[in-house]
């Protein structure tokens, strides 16, 4: 089977100053992932390793470059699954860690649960041996200055929000395989302790060989209304192409909540697609 | 419409000393969740007093009698779904909060955001005014035992639990909308920061007013495996009757995981089903 990766950075507009390292940063992250299929790797390891590539990019909401919760710190949420056995790890509300995605991973392989939030996750990573890096490296000059913007009487968050979003691959390898990974810095200004969809499995992600494997990014309170990850495999499920399956999905999503999004999503036989509501998205992919 | 409620202690065999305590346990939260019902309120309020009773009846592993983590603490999730507009409110890792299914409805209604972890929980309950219980005061005499047994080298935490689970409950009021409500204490021994199904949409519960209301209770990473919740709502959307739906999505959660588990669901019509796999329940109705 020919092996394909689709990576994407984020729903949303892009404003102009951030297209071109937006475009090379998915761009680099598709390759470094595609890499890994090319070699005989796992779907798995190929979407942690786009995801990866993404969190240490600065102009992404994930890792280095995420949005600042409203005490100004960073505090991210990831999810990692695998379609071969339904098996997944979750982080959420992690601070100080360079890659939640690898975070999630380890959650996934070398413990009985699925989930880890918080103060508990830090100390899985010291368990681990990931070692903490200062909060300050992961906050660039915008995500303070917006940070900044959104605390201002007359400011809209929420406006400011529609030109960031989660990032995230799915993938299907050389097996047949298929897995995803979401990984993301959430809302600007949010609440301290507030986890989206990317940390709830279904909503901000979803695998199964037997259906197909679906990343979503977007207003995540929204995604978690509907589930959109699952709900979308549902639809493939019942014989909905991926392209038709997310657009319903999506168009559901829209009627129950105003909430913006998109998703990205692949079936075992190769079709993929990636559907967006309202604005366009930063996405790359590569096919063998 | 005539109002139904029902209301479940978790899946498992019950010890024959919690038997009594269990079933009264049930029945008082049942009749309690009626009331509101027969007085003319709201199916979400129904479903938080229901489990807001059992929270505070220390027979079961929510609030007061949750097991304890790792570190001998208590730590508490729970979830709240309102299925006439999917709005939700979900709280996760919780500490020394005597009803984390009331913290988890004031998310929903006072918040932009549907799921709060630990700390920022915590910060979020400070600023509601709901007051910090001492730790102490949620861990009884059978929850330490079962800790500590579950430190010897010989123990076997996982068949240990299968006595105790989630509380949970449906309903639907006089209008014919559905909600469900979920609060646990988790896994016994689990590592600090472990969140179950129950804080995750879609996996503890899900409630819609066009499909039914589901809450679950059992082996948290199996149902989450799955999105136990959402999969029995969407067989219900697909025709099936309550109960057909619900042991097809068991059924599949046992093909796809070893875990043990039940779910309790309802549909407007009135019609509900409480299903669970290998083990018998606690469970209490009321029904106008």
């Amino acid at each position: 089977m020919k092996p394909v990766i689709v990576v994407h950075g984020g729903a949303g507009r892009i404003f102009k100053e951030r297209e071109e390292g937006c475009r090379a940063g998915v761009v680099r992250a598709a390759l470094q992932g595609y890499t890994v299929l090319k070699q005989g790797g796992s779907a798995i390891d190929a979407v942690e390793e786009a995801v990866r590539s993404m969190e240490d990019d600065p102009h992404f909401n994930a890792g280095c470059g995420s949005v600042l919760n409203e005490k100004g710190e960073v505090e991210m949420d990831a999810i990692i699954m695998d379609g071969k056995n339904l098996n997944s790890g979750a982080v959420s509300a992690v601070k100080c860690i360079a890659n939640p995605i690898k975070l999630a991973r380890l959650v996934m392989e070398k413990t009985k649960h699925m989930l880890l939030t918080d103060h508990g996750a830090h100390l899985f990573a010291q368990t681990m041996g990931i070692p903490e890096v200062p909060g300050e490296k992961l906050i660039t000059q915008r995500s303070r200055e917006r940070w900044k913007k959104n605390l201002e009487p007359d400011s809209n968050p929420e406006e400011f929000q529609k030109d960031l979003g989660t990032v995230g691959a799915v993938a299907i390898d050389s097996e047949g395989n298929v897995a995803c990974a979401t990984s993301t810095g959430g809302l600007s200004n949010k609440l301290i302790g507030r986890v989206g969809d990317t940390a709830c499995i279904g909503s901000g992600g979803y695998a199964d060989n037997h259906s197909g494997a679906t990343s979503t990014t977007g207003h995540g309170e929204s995604i978690m209304k509907v589930v959109l990850a699952r709900l979308i495999l549902y639809h493939m499920e019942q014989g909905m192409s991926p392209e038709v399956a997310a657009d319903t999905a999506l168009d559901y999503m829209k009627d129950t909540s105003r909430g913006f999004g998109g998703c990205y999503c692949c079936q075992q036989a190769g079709e993929w697609a990636a559907r967006f509501l309202h604005q366009a998205d930063v996405l790359g992919y590569c096919r063998g």
